[in-house]
């Protein structure tokens, strides 16, 4: 079927990829027009503006949004408001924040226009494995547009069938997933990276454990401020990290595909020394930890992993500043320096 | 080549099964005569007693332990010694506390006996998925025996080839890891289990927040007791939790084989009614922290998890008690029922 | 000088009755008459309909209000201010969201009339002690009410004086600050409680650590399922809670008001059963989460605080549930009984 | 009455003022002869060896040992065990693990001596405050040392009296308190020291989230990697930290005597710039962590407290690397630069 597509980074233009591969009519837009000419060169129509593109597809109307959260989102998805027609539909497949949906969902609707919210999933990754797809929208929406998320999701063969699945495969065995009305797609994406990042810390608190383990090898300090490590002996490995996120990936309870890029990356630079350890956050898990906060659902690992993050930017400075303050005030406590 | 084991529980025989299948020549005891009975009758060499057992062996001898840790372990491995030689091996496989193994090996080696612990991760599917084997104990020794080891562990084509590496396929890409000296493969299956843990966690909160996403819809309550939720629209979905763990199974970045068993358990029991959600936990997720703790090193989540699991067997009790009676000190807040 | 007083519940009457004991004069309001009238026999001037009250005020008036957050407290200013002229002033003194004080003081300015966030901590003990005033708003407005802040708080003498500060005792030294405009003095009063609950579970985690430290006396479960305890010779005391909160009062590092309630109430029920443990949460705990989220400050203390809370109400139910799950799956671990 | 102090730093040497102020009879010694002559002249009996300091005291002897924690006090109470005779005390003043002081007492108890563990809580401030004491023992000697722990201690007078206890001022209502057998009271002040952590943590993170609080005003970037800031205009205060910490000191339900030293330290050094934020930990916080984890209480507020001083340590370094590598592999993120 005929969908278009605004947006043509790295994202945009592997979905667009996908949906040709499987045989969708693609209509694409970007302000860069570099863009849209290597995508015209391998089969899609080009369109030099919202207007253009807007004029080439046939109603009803699927215009796939595919840009930045946020501003960009918004005024993509506004001015394409003031070309589309009633019985057409805006797909916002960008990380916005599921409240946007249900607010613009609502002022579209006003003019007879659909929105359906999808959150991606599946990184650089994506174009080849296929990307996980949380929808949200009208059901006969969705219903509708169902073999263009097919397309771009992995399918039901990309993972073993779950015992007691019978039957035709549903969507969700093939990788996309109708979760609910507007801004559910993006509240489920939400939650699933808040779980990211939970199991990226899980990883890199153990990995950081046995990395240590061989602490009791080191010269051991014996002042008053320093815990002294009662049993040495007890801590005397030199662990290879990469082999051992290796192992793990075979056989063992915990093996995941955030541990096949570990041992990727460890693979690459046992020591990972070309990273400083400033870990960024791009939204979705404050967001989560946000959710958990207003429905009174304990989250403590989630929210745990999120302030890790904050902190690895040095965001707990005057925090610990104050904790030394004290240390001094009460018991006469200098700092000791760094190592 | 010839191995004993002892100890022919589920994870026993199923070893045996996966040695006996690649060729290897096992000779089994177990205190039960049915379990060794069961064995013979698939191929294996049965014995009476561990003098037996021993007896049975042709020089240097392996005995692989698989019983209960603590006590049980003890006693065996104090036994056996009684029976084997100079330059025989002693393997525990069971989930000894690794400091046990260092004591224990230390031990032994006075005698001349080697001693292999081995952490063995694969639960109740190793049997047809392999098992993932962190070992520790002598090179020389550990290298003699690695066709054991190879027997037992997934292969290299139990997950593809991580990106750079080349070559024959290490041990580690083949699901065993020699990790270090005595010790060593217990401490980083400790350390798998602590990780385990914290992604567990992760998922379980993160699918708890899916499920309260409807807190929106519920009568609200106004009383000073209570945070108010502001924006009630916010929270209006009725997800259904089964096709959402299902859906992430294929292409998205959380997948992993912890997904892939609550999907199941999710397919089997979509709202896991007939758990009662006391967690029980089994000694590797608290030597973890605790070895953080020895180590300086922060494991925040790590911790957390653990924590978690003592609070949903009620362990929190006087705790909250103490809370709300602080509470009801300084702002005279009355209890609110449980609704 | 002269006050309004607008709500006559616990806190409202008790902040009347320190302001008449300072000389100053007070007119009052409350939908219950009876309110009225027992502060009327107290010295109060009484009146019948905010009207009445506005009318009573000389020009520029002066107004607190003092009923519960949200609802009541924006129908309360909302339609005081159709009373009121330019020059006057609302205080808020209730629990307000301090986003609401920034709109509210906003929306109040276009008719030139004043608004002050005053969050007020001391809770039933505040008659006696003095309240502890955390002020928002313009500052000439704040410093021309003054004297009624003066009137409340508890006074320099109030604690001893910090070493290095000099000359005049500073508001803040008398228990009341002008922290900044609008919506600063709710802000700070919401951290103040962010860190209450995080100090609360500081000692409630502690002393629960201390009532279970006779569990090596239990008789130990030794199974498959459950963390053996390696020595339970160091965990045979059979501790009086009650006393340890009192001798940490006096000389120790973790004396504090919430310690001497602790002790207070550990003094009339050494073993707190009266309490279920479902422990309220009121909102500010909440919203500092969410500040430090947004901020991208890390307080994993606080929020790790704030989830105790509400797991000690149930809502980990689910997340329990999914973890007994996967070990099912994955172990055949099946849950144990509560004991 | 008579006794022995050995170890004259700061602690020992305060204890000796206080006990002779209360018009005990002091012994002293220490390997600093400077130390021994400074309280010879206020009044002590100094002493050239542990022999010569036990020949001058009568039978049946008390020597309180005030010298570092693990090896140091071995070492002492080991030579001072064989110049004592049955029947008399030694009593540990020092920061001893409690488990150290079982293995301690029973061993001394084969000889008829007595062991006697006092945790001290006071810091530099406890001369003048009077010292917290936290005793364990045999019952009929701890209370025959009942007037040197009573002078040590700072009376009942240091704080108000606890609603509800009448009579006689108990031991625990003066300062000191006997908790239980040997090592009870080290057992309590290991959890007091944890709870510290914890609460010191709850005090560093509001500060840190009141610091931040102007975040708003700041120039916000807008890129991939960055959450925005969603309402800038909800952060733009400027607030007084140094000021607030004064201000909650009086009538605040959060006022403490860890308050009082924080505004102590504001007010010398508002932005505490002279602290480089590494936070050192002395044994009980990590001790703390482990009984509760022993015990299997949950305690993830203490523990989150002990993993933010390590993490202040730098000591999360390899965990923050790991979390960078895996959003490079997934996600093609860069890590972003330090501002």
């Amino acid at each position: 079927m005929q969908i278009a597509m605004v947006g043509l980074g790295r994202m945009g233009s592997n979905l667009v990829r996908r949906l040709m591969a499987a045989g969708h009519d693609c209509v694409v837009f970007d302000t860069d027009p570099a863009s849209v000419e290597a995508l015209s060169g391998e089969g899609a129509t080009g369109s030099e503006s919202l207007a253009d593109l807007v004029g080439k597809l046939a109603q009803p109307r699927a215009v796939w949004v595919m840009v930045p959260a946020g501003g960009p989102t918004e005024h993509v998805v506004g001015e394409l408001a003031e070309h589309l027609d009633a019985g057409d539909t805006i797909i916002d497949g960008g990380n916005s924040y599921y409240r946007d949906d249900i607010v613009r969902s609502s002022a579209l609707a006003d003019r007879g226009i659909h929105y359906v919210d999808v959150g991606t999933s599946g990184g650089v990754w994506g174009r080849e494995r296929g990307y996980c797809l949380m929808i949200g929208g009208e059901g006969d929406v969705v219903g509708r547009l169902s073999p263009l998320f097919a397309a771009i999701a992995p399918g039901a063969g990309a993972a073993e069938r779950t015992p007691g699945r019978t039957g035709e495969p549903a969507p969700a065995e093939q990788g996309f997933l109708h979760c609910g009305p507007a801004g559910a797609g993006h509240f489920v994406k939400m939650v699933h990276n808040g779980i990211e990042y939970g199991l990226m810390a899980a990883y890199a608190e153990g990995l950081n454990i046995l990395r240590n383990a061989g602490i009791g090898t080191a010269q051991q300090q014996a002042d008053a401020e320093t815990a002294p490590l009662a049993h040495p002996e007890f801590y005397r490995y030199d662990l290879d990290i990469a082999a051992i996120a290796e192992v793990w990936r075979r056989g063992s309870v915990i093996s995941s595909w955030l541990l096949d890029l570990t041992a990727t990356a460890l693979a690459e630079s046992p020591d990972l020394h070309e990273y400083s350890g400033r870990v960024s956050d791009s939204g979705e898990g404050r967001w989560t930890a946000v959710a958990a906060i207003e429905e009174g659902v304990p989250a403590p690992v989630l929210m745990t992993a999120l302030a890790s993050r904050f902190g690895s930017r040095g965001l707990d400075h005057f925090a610990s500043q104050t904790l030394s303050a004290m240390r001094q005030q009460f018991g006469g406590h200098a700092e000791k320096p760094a190592e």
